[in-house]
């Protein structure tokens, strides 16, 4: 069965509004290749598109220290929370 | 003026390939949010993207550097080409 | 006031041996420059010494959560220390 | 047989004035771990010795760039040198 994190809306919306961002800039990255737009110009666009996606992922590591992991400290089960966290935050700054 | 590198059909056929694929992915990154998806889940959904993206980075700039870079070493205005090509590798190792 | 974090001796021998030992390999990689060596090994090494560092800094950082993170959420405190860890994470993935 | 490169002697002496200070920086992160300093402290620390390392890598990438792939585009190898360098680029960039 499929964990879930319970989210609030206006939480939801922002991560979307990112991630829709970010799909229309790949969007973006296609037509480029497709017009045979300069590499370094392309690159510094991919650079861009990482960077939001890192963002993403940053607010989403911090909501969940803040409830997830910090619920689990408070239950008694920190031990595997963290360890998770930090699997993650490993493979994360690859 | 906008510059630009002249890319044969099949290397543009792999880039968009890989371009749509991650499309696709960041496309199902906000419904991992929509549906309230384990926070780890998505993070690890977010690393297999960022890892795509770099591919994606590392093919244009092996091949700006076969092609493009060494033109410009061969006609002598290597310089320029290569300070250009240290500045996108700098941004992109961030 | 300088913060302090209590480490247990048998942690503290672990981090200074890795550390004496990156010593080392930063007074080899001095020899290298010295010996005229190849640039890529040069390179190949110096991105061995900064594996070194980050596994150094992943270590610091699991025992940081386990034990002060998680002291800090148990006494009421979390916010705050959730919020320092994130930011020194986000330093740390650039 | 060891492959060489030859540096200026000005060169040389920025380089390992670069690696001088981070092996000092080595030696007081020690001194750190040590004196049970504060983990967040710590994980700055080891995050300035990082960039500082990476400064010494871009530099050297940087010159064999502009002169040993340069001299091999020149002289017909440049397919090798170039490859040789894209790799050590994404080890670098992990």
């Amino acid at each position: 069965m499929e964990k879930h994190t319970h989210r609030s809306e206006s939480n939801k919306h922002e991560l979307n509004n990112r991630l829709r961002k970010i799909e229309g800039q790949v969007r973006g990255l296609q037509k480029m290749i497709e017009e045979d737009r300069y590499c370094i110009d392309v690159l510094v666009q991919i650079s861009a598109v990482s960077a939001g996606l890192k963002k993403v992922g940053f607010q989403l590591m911090e909501n969940h220290t803040h409830h997830c992991v910090s619920d689990a400290v408070q239950s008694g089960n920190g031990k595997e929370s963290i360890e998770e966290l930090m699997r993650v935050i490993k493979q994360f700054s690859k």
